[in-house]
């Protein structure tokens, strides 16, 4: 006899990936909402985020984007990954500074989607913009 | 008497920016090579580098690329900032790979210089490639 | 005796640059709107737009695009040319469409600015994203 | 009796394709040499791809490189489309330049593959370069 998979809800799928992400959760993320084709997020900056010019390093900024990517587009349940990502700097952040990462989906196709994510501070300035293309594999979460 | 300020060089540049750069420090990046317009780093993935999926987070592979770029772009001694990366990601990289990063400059303009950052695995696999623009300002690192 | 230059308005500036914008007039881009950090404007798929797969060339979709971020960026009098810009393709458009691009800037720095792109069809599907990174210089349009 | 269909080589899918290619045709492009991941060609600016400011309109040069992308990731007889695109503009051409684009795989997957396309001058001067990621469908050319 076949006994059906239970139901997994968007909640448990970001709960799976959360637990295995250990670089995110360094980052220090705490996600606000998400579903599919969508998450928001935020954290802070700490001292060890920053670069040479003691500003934020942009790899930090590229990769709590890059999070709210990844959980915006497995919400769905099948793994997807990161093709390519465009992302422009608008303005720096120092340390201590609170951060919001907000993921939209731009486009949805069958294989290929399309993400607009962009970061902003509390003061709702934009820190930098990332353009994301994902690519859904046939692989289910697990 | 106004003191001629001694010459700096490169190596000096670059220990100042990697003595302050706390994030370069914990990816654990070595500089194997860096004069203007060039850098030659490596690396090694571990556990808390992960992402959900049991891989390499992607941010990790931007950033080290991007610490790149900045110890290239910067060896002249102007403080020289990124204004927009793209970067597509070719294969995964799992705990304990050992990675190279590569940056050369493509083109150096006024104010404006354009990268190639591509980084390998030990059998030479290409793992992700990095294209940034770099934007120089006037204000001389310190 | 200093005669005082005329002020010139959004539009005058627009005329100027299209009269002299041989290739934006070979692709038939009507402006809508227009005003410092902000274009839109649409246009028709014809045959010689096509690739050898029979739709249109991703060339003419990029064209378009870059003729409202140039419309956009210029629109306050100096000369602001293209660094960096991304595009990504979500759909493809035949013979006979018309496609509309709005081009909206995200930020304004004091020399770079970044524009989002978007041009869709008909029936308000995207069919490609573009994200700009525009540079301005100290000369104006003549 | 099933007939086998004689085999088509490189030169005769490129053929095909140029012949439907209208907005290549009306580029003027030149195909100097193109095979599976590669391709090499040139053209000559005219003045009817000029923007507003007199030199040549940034999606002219997108494009020729688009046309050399297509003709190197269509080279092995599967429609192959461009997903996304990164360009970076280094050195404006003027009307009568002849600029040289030169197309080349830097990663095959399975679907994916990357491109990295640059564009030069007579002198050899970097005009801009072009990072491109294609997804090759499982429909052949005909």
């Amino acid at each position: 006899m076949h006994m059906k998979e239970p139901q997994r809800t968007t909640q448990d799928i970001l709960e799976i990936m959360l637990s295995k992400d250990n670089f995110s959760r360094w980052l220090g993320l705490e996600v606000d909402a998400c579903r599919d084709g969508y998450c928001r997020l935020h954290y802070r900056i700490r001292d060890d985020m920053l670069n040479g010019f003691g500003i934020v390093h942009g790899g930090i900024l590229f990769s709590a984007a890059d999070s709210a990517f990844a959980f915006a587009c497995n919400a769905q349940g099948h793994i997807t990954v990161a093709l390519d990502v465009s992302i422009s700097f608008a303005l720096p952040a120092a340390s201590g500074d609170e951060l919001w990462v907000e993921a939209q989906q731009i486009h949805a196709g069958n294989k290929i989607s399309l993400y607009d994510i962009r970061t902003t501070n509390a003061g709702g300035q934009l820190m930098c913009v990332f353009k994301g293309t994902a690519y859904r594999t046939s692989r289910l979460i697990q």
